[in-house]
Parts: C-alpha cells; structure tokens; sequence
C-alpha cells in the first residue's frame, strides 16, 4: 500500500478526526475558553504521537502553549517546517449560525463548524499524511517538525519570542504552512503575499452615565454621536483612508504587479452575488483584487454604545466603543500606523468627550515570498499534478505573522500550502470546509514532501 | 388624627410599601417581563382596595392593563383625575449598578432601584394620602378618579384609545399628575410644558454576512463606516439638527419665555459637575436651559453592530444598527418629523449598502398647560406651605404623553405634581428616590386635595 492509497482508504477516519477536533471550541481571544485552549493543545499532541514515532513537546508561552513535534530520521533529505493553528475566531454571531458551531455537521460535502476552515481542518493534513509515511514506509521522506500556535486568531503575539529562543531547534530549509487558503474553488493558487495588520480599541466618554434623552438631550454631548463623527473623518467620501501619514510608506504598485493581476480572470459580478453585496465599494482608482492585495485598509470591527435591548430607551449615551484595525502592505510599520491613526482620534475629537485608547497590541508586518523559492516550484508542480491545471500566483490580503517571523528570525521563506478555499467564511457565521479539499490535501502533502524530498540532489 | 399626622406616624409603612413595590421588574419594553407587568398592576389594584372604598377595575388595553380606581363621594366638590404609571424603564447597563436594580436598597436617606423615582415612589404618594383620609376621617375631600397605565416608558400607545373610549367614565375637572419631577432639589417648581417624542430604529445591511476583513476588507461597504457616515449627517457642527424639514415648524421662542429662563438661577458648572460632563454641548445660539426645554433634539440612544466581545474579531460588518428618538416642541408633528427622518436617511445613504427602518411608532406630542389654570395656583399654594418658599415655573425636556391626550379627548389639563427631582438618574444607573421627597409630597398631596376641594366654592 502507497501512503495515497493509505490515504484514500482512511478518508472516513480523517474526517472523523477533524470533526472531534472541530468540537472542541478553541476561541483563544476569549478568557472564557482557556481550558478549551488546554484541550485543543493536548489533542494536537496526542495526534502527532498516534501519527508515529514523533518526539512531542508542548512550549509554554506568555500565552497559549505552542505544540511542537520532531522527526528528522532522514539525514540527507532537506527538513521542513510545517505550521498551522488550533486556536479560531469567537463565532458571533451566534443567531446566524444554521447549525451550532462546535457541533460540526455534514451538508452537500460539506462540514460545518467553526474552525474546520481556518485552521482545523488543512492542519490535520500534514499529521494524516505522516501517519500515512509512516504506516507505509515506516518512514518520512524528508525530516520535519510540526509547530501548531494557538494565537494565530491574535496576531500571535507569543510566537516571536518564542521562535528567537528556539532558533537551533526550529532551523529548517523553509516552511510548509496548512494556513493560508486558496483564492477560489476553481482554479489551484499559491500565495506569494500578505498583508500586514495592526489593531486597537477606543471608547469616548461624556457625561459619567446614560442620562435621560428627555431631560438632558440636546444640552450634552451624546458619545454616540461623537462616535459616528469621528469614525466617518477616518475615511474620505473616495474611499480612502484620511489618517494623515497612513500613505506615507506604501509603494506605488508597479506596473508588472498590476497587469498580473490584470490578467487573473476575476468575475466580479460573481464575486458580489457570493457575498450577497450590492456593490463593490474602497478606494477609488483600483480594481477589487488590487484593493484587497496591494492596498492598505482602516476598517472598523465593532462599535458600539447606548441600549441595544428590544424596545426604546430614551437615554443620551455616554460612552461608545469602537475597535478597528488597518491592513497593511509592504513597507508599513504597524507600530508607526497604529501612533498616526491615534493622533487622528486626538485631533479629530468632538467636542464634549474624551478618548480612551486601549486593547491588545495585536500587530505583524507584511510579507511577500521571493518569486524563486524552490519550494514555489515544488508547490506549482505538485498542484498540477492533482488538479491536471497550471496554480496561479496570487496574494492574500489577509494576514499571517508568522511568514515574517519565521523569515526575520530563522532566515526562512514561507510557502502557503493550504487547502482551504477563501470563500469558506471563515471569520463568518457557518464557516465551512470542502471534503474534496480536505483529500485532494492529503495527496498533495503527499507528494509534495516526497517531491521535496529530492530537492537537494536534483 | 388629621391625615398629616396620619402620613407622618406611617411614613415607615409608606416606605416598606415602595420597597415592595419597587421589586417588581416591571419592564414594559422587555417581553420577558410580561408576566412582571400582570404582577406590578395586580400589586396597584390591590393597594387602592386596601386605602379604603374605592372601586377598583382592571381595564385591559391592546398592551399592559390600566389599573382604573374611583371614589365619588362628595358630589358638591371637583373630581381629580390623578394619573401615575407603573411600569419602568430598563435597568440596562446592569454593571454600572451599585446594588441590584430591583432589590431596593437604603443609603443616605434614599432608596435606590429601577423605578423608585419614575414613578413608582410618586405615584405611592396619592395611594398613600386616600388611605390618610379614609383611616382618620373616612371620607376624602373631593372626588377622586385613578388612572395608572403600564405604557408610559414605551410611549403611552395604547393610552390614547382608551380615554376615547371611556370619556364619560373619566370625566373629570382637571388631571393632577404624579409624574413629571420637580427640577431641582433646592427650589419648588412648577411644570408648565413638556416636549413630545417620535422615535425609530433602522438598519444598514451591506453583505449578506460578515466578512473577514483581511480578505475583503477596504473591497467591500463597511456597514459600520456607513453607519457613521449617516448617523455624522444627521447633525451639522454647530450642533443644530441637519435633517431638512426638522425645524419648519418650530416657533421661535418669545422675549418672555427667553427672559423667563434668563431670570432662574441656574448654574451651570454645577449642573455639569453633577453629570461628570466637560462641557455643555447643543444648538448654537441657545443656552443649556433653552435647549432642553424651548428646541426640538434628535438624539441616537443605541447603535451597534460588529464584535463586541473580548479581544479583537477582524470582520468586516455587514450590518449595523441604530436607535434614534427626536424631542419636539410646539408645533412639531410626530408623524411629520418622523418622515422627515426617514426621508433624510434614504436621500444620506452611504454606498454600498442598504437601509430599514422599523420599531414601533413610539409617538407624543408636546405640551403646555394655560398659565391662568386654577390648578397651578393650587399647586403653588400649597408648594409655598410645605417649603416655606415660592415655587418657580419650569419646563420639562421630556415627554409626557398623556397630558395632550387628556386634553384631546376629555379637555382637561394635567397639572403635574410629582416628587421626583430631575437628579435622581430615571433611565439611569442607580437610579434613587429621596425620602424627604416621599414625606414633602404625601403632605402636599394631602394639602392638595384639601385646598382644592373647595375650588368650586372659592
């Protein structure tokens, strides 16, 4: 038996096993789940040992404990380092859920559930791979170790120190990574780039407490209203962002990046009927890809303030909340980005609140793989042998810190080797994965560390 | 006995009374507290069976009850319409509370819990005074009509159709009224207008769903944004309300009414000291005292959409909500100014997304009583005796529906009489009622009466 017919012969079994994975909700921005933290970090270690003679350790962290596991019984093969996450995103909200998201249930090939996307269900294809090498051959290919975060859905805030006092044991050639996702169903792509992202919450506070709208209405400053004036002069009517200074930094893109985007075939009136969105809206002077690839964001995630309950209550609200966070490309800081969009809340303050800035330092900088890393070409290959198609390579206008982590303190590249789909609503109600994805993932794993394996002798 | 002395030897009964009273969460906004509401009217017929030989009826309307209660026995004196309302405002935000909202709590000579203020402390009071006279000389001085609604924080909807029809068993000489407060601690006074309120909810909807700001975030309408965007529109930076239409039909305010206002003490760094706010804020051209009582508001008391939870979830909303009520002065028209609203935000919407408005049509209008009304001289009197003092002439910034409906249906006027002062924080965190207030107003009410009684003889 091959390790894919191993593969193909268990499909069942790997299924089952991301379903228990998935019912364990690992929401590691919420205190409420830290043992549900614990256990998520415990099942991943528990799996790699089960995989094979893996030597597994959990690395405690100022945060959620990474867990990592080691083979390297192939001295002459190149070594590799596989990354992906077990912690995911809150599933608020919960009411638009069809079903319940750490129940996972199968729908028209299907499974439903938070995390079974991003990341739960593409970081279970390397540990089935390696218990397939190793029920078959009894053996890797090559020499991995598997580091699985829990504060990816966090901005992985504990990984860097970790990866810097680790040096020596995380030395690899490059890194795999289960995270990252394809840019659509149709079509095999690879990643060549990220964007950066930066955080922060505000409130605005007026009077000490809601006051009567009746009594006092009119004669004090409402915090909801200053809210909404302050949030609107964070973006012009063009769909820019008006921080002064956020532009500062960003590089034109140049004419090579924008005629390759050019010519990705991209149905935008398909593109909107999926998001159910009657227009595409963002900064003026771009098309939709190069807005969400090569452009930085502002965007506000929540804001909130006043009586929310059913009913009316006539209160003029003192207090208002807001988090937001910025997107960002090559060669912003997010640090320098963060102190701009704060001077702006300063200067921009209504009259009649104060401003409280706060929340977690959630920051990473952008990243984008050299054109030539032989680990692209591994991947393009590899993808054309499963899809019988030629991948494309795009970027990702999400985030994932680590690729510059990994390259600032290891000196290595990233290549995003992910089988889930962008448009599996992750970070939405009703995240989903594709059964086809998850096994056309485990042959690709397959072959692409028995066609790395060679890669030093060819 | 007189009844004063009566009131005062049972001023410790009167108190438990409200405790009790005051337990019941009586919420009329919240569905969940349906079966509060059925408590809260059963516990205020029972305490008008108790005061002595009224005839007390239950009247259902389409909403929560009308407890109904009359004494007719003294056919050569007026008949008092007095109207009170048990229902309450929502304790929300509940962690702003220093003790439980509905178990009240004694400290430093008020009683603290949703309600005790508005309007469940003063409309004890002429519970409490018909038992004085009944106990000490089994009759009352007048006639006496009792009508306490459960709809006054939601606008009194269903108040309306039941004066009309039942105008002949309501018929009355004029309303005094428990509800409205006096405005300040220091200084009797008088009610003389209140202003109305027409109040809406709407929505923005852009995607059909939330999405993952890194991979679609700065492409797609933030709903958020949008919302700012629109709810920044509705005012202009002078504080004036920047819907057109809002102020057609708006007098101006008069030399004497102006003068009128100019002429009360009023201080201000006091008043902002006492609401921790940092400034004064509203209309330019008016002072704090002209906004609140003479202009027309508009005001946002809740909005919201996004996450709201711990730490940072990075989606792009699609949806986004607000709650938002105007105050209106004479001669502004609910209906009028609601479609006003309506027509401003469908002609502001943002790009991208999409807009419903829908709660319930939360409607009053504003209200002056005739500066001659022999009830005002009453009330005046009677002011002067219990706090050695001359009462001045106020408005009121908040709504009180019913005094325009008894006026539409029956003819009669309200004379507003409460005990409550505008700082005891109804709609509020910690909302307290003063205990000296409860004694001040069970003798003035029973002074009232008396005085009253032989208006028609004077």
């Amino acid at each position: 038996m091959t390790p894919l017919e191993y593969l193909a012969a268990n499909r069942d079994r790997s299924l089952q096993e991301l379903i228990e994975f998935a019912r364990i909700p690992s929401v590691s921005t919420d205190p409420q789940h830290l043992d549900d933290m614990t256990r998520a970090a415990e099942w991943v270690a528990a799996k790699l040992r089960r995989a094979g003679p893996i030597d597994v350790r959990s690395m405690p962290t100022g945060g959620h404990p990474v867990v990592y596991g080691e083979w390297l019984g192939a001295p002459k093969a190149p070594t590799l380092l596989i990354y992906g996450h077990y912690d995911v995103q809150p599933p608020d909200p919960l009411e638009q859920w069809r079903s319940a998201p750490f129940t996972p249930e199968l729908r028209d090939g299907r499974v439903y559930g938070r995390g079974v996307s991003d990341n739960k269900g593409p970081m279970l294809i390397p540990l089935e791979v390696a218990r397939a090498f190793f029920a078959t051959r009894g053996a890797l290919p090559l020499n991995v170790k598997f580091i699985f975060e829990g504060e990816e859905e966090i901005g992985s805030r504990n990984l860097g120190p970790l990866i810097a006092a680790n040096k020596r044991l995380l030395r690899a050639d490059s890194v795999l990574s289960a995270d990252g996702a394809m840019w659509r169903r149709d079509e095999p792509s690879i990643t060549i780039g990220s964007r950066g992202v930066v955080a922060l919450e505000f409130r605005l506070t007026g009077a000490s407490r809601n006051l009567h709208s009746g009594r006092y209405g009119g004669s004090i400053a409402n915090a909801l209203h200053a809210m909404a004036e302050l949030v609107a002069s964070l973006h012009s009517r063009d769909g820019r962002v008006a921080v002064e200074g956020f532009y500062d930094d960003v590089a034109a893109p140049s004419d090579d990046e924008r005629r390759a985007i050019r010519d990705l075939s991209f149905d935008e009136a398909r593109f909107l009927a999926e998001l159910g969105a009657p227009a595409a809206f963002g900064e003026v002077g771009y098309s939709t890809l190069e807005r969400q690839w090569l452009r930085p964001t502002l965007e506000v995630n929540g804001m909130w303030g006043g009586y929310e309950g059913a009913g009316s209550q006539t209160v003029t609200p003192n207090e208002a909340r807001a988090k937001l966070s910025c997107r960002l490309v090559p060669d912003q800081d997010p640090d320098r980005i963060r102190a701009f969009v704060v001077r702006h809340l300063e200067t921009h303050l209504p009259a009649g609140v104060s401003l409280a800035v706060y929340g977690e330092r959630h920051a990473a900088l952008p990243y984008r793989i050299p054109p030539d890393h032989p680990g692209l070409a591994t991947a393009e290959r590899v993808l054309e042998q499963v899809y019988r198609k030629k991948a494309v390579r795009v970027r990702m206008g999400s985030t994932l810190p680590v690729c510059e982590l990994f390259k600032r303190h290891l000196g290595i590249d990233t290549v995003f080797f992910s089988f889930s789909t962008a448009d599996e609503d992750f970070h939405s109600p009703n995240e989903f994965f594709r059964l086809s994805r998850l096994h056309e993932g485990l042959a690709a794993w397959a072959l692409y560390w028995d066609t790395y394996s060679h890669r030093s002798e060819e």
